[in-house]
C-alpha cells in the first residue's frame, strides 16, 4: 500500500514530470485528473521525466470524483493549499493516504478544500512568495510521509 | 540566523531558480560555488526564477572553502549525497546550518564527503532512480530542518 500523489489539473508538463521522478524513487502511485495543460505525449514531458515514466503507476482520470471512487470508501485524502490553516506536519499519515494537489497557478477549487476542511493542509512559508513549486511541495509532503512511517520504501 | 543553502557547481538554470524560490519562501540564504553551468543573467534562470530572485539573500564563491570561511568555526554542515548511509532526517538541525548539494550529474566531490563522513546525508529512496530532482532534493532537506524547529519563518 504506497503513498498517492493527485495533481488535479496540472499545466506545467516540467512540473509532472519532476513528480513522477519522486514517484519512481518513492513507490508512490501517481494520479492525474484531466484536463492537464499539456499531452502526456509532449517531448517536453517526455524530457523531464523519461528516465523515471516506466517506473511509475499512472492513472488518469476525467474527475476528481472519479479518484475518490476508484479509492474506495476508506482512503483518505489531504488537500494541500495556501489558503488553510493547518500544517502538513500536523498530521499523522499512514500508507495509502492520498495527497492532492491543484494546478500551479490557481491551486485546488475553493469547493473542494470548503468540502473537505479537516484535511486540508498547508505548507508554511514567507510572505515573499505565492507558493512554492508544484513538484517541491509534493515532495515535501511525501517525505514527510515517509519520514513519519519511517521510510517504508527500504 | 536563517538556514542556508550551498549549491557546489549547478548545472541546471531551471533547479537553482526552484531553490531559489524555496530560499524567498523559507528565509533561507543561497550560496553558489561557481562555476555555474549557466550564466546567472541568463534568460532561463531569469524566468525560472525571476518573480524570487529580488527576495533571496545570494552569495557567490569560487570554492566550498571560500563558503566555509566566510561561515565562520562554529557553521555546521552537512552533505547530501546518495552514497552515504545516514539518513537526513536522523540529524537535528538547528537555525544556521548550512546544507550543501552537488552538481545534477554527479553529486559531490567524493573527497568532499570523505572529509565530512559524519554530516553525510542520503534522502531514502528506491533503486528505481539514480537520485531525486536537485531542487526537490534541496525542498525536503530545508523543510525538514524548518518542521524540527516548529517552522521559524512563521
Amino acid at each position: 500500500m504506497p503513498f498517492h500523489i493527485v495533481l488535479v489539473n496540472p499545466e506545467i508538463p516540467a512540473n509532472t514530470g519532476n513528480i513522477a521522478r519522486t514517484c519512481a524513487a518513492t513507490g508512490t502511485h501517481l494520479h492525474l485528473v484531466r484536463p492537464l495543460g499539456f499531452d502526456t505525449d509532449d517531448k517536453t514531458l517526455k524530457r523531464a521525466g523519461l528516465d523515471y515514466w516506466y517506473a511509475v503507476n499512472i492513472t488518469y482520470y476525467d474527475s476528481f470524483e472519479e479518484v475518490r471512487a476508484a479509492a474506495g470508501g476508506d482512503a483518505r485524502f489531504f488537500f494541500a493549499s495556501t489558503r488553510v490553516s493547518k500544517r502538513y506536519s500536523d498530521f499523522s499519515f499512514r500508507d495509502g493516504d492520498y495527497f492532492v494537489f491543484g494546478r500551479e497557478t490557481k491551486g485546488l477549487p475553493q469547493e473542494l478544500l470548503d468540502a473537505n476542511e479537516e484535511t486540508g493542509m498547508r505548507i508554511p512559508m514567507t510572505d515573499k512568495v505565492r507558493s512554492l513549486n508544484l513538484a517541491n511541495s509534493a515532495a515535501i509532503v511525501v517525505f514527510e510521509a515517509l519520514r513519519q512511517n519511517d521510510f517504508p520504501l527500504e
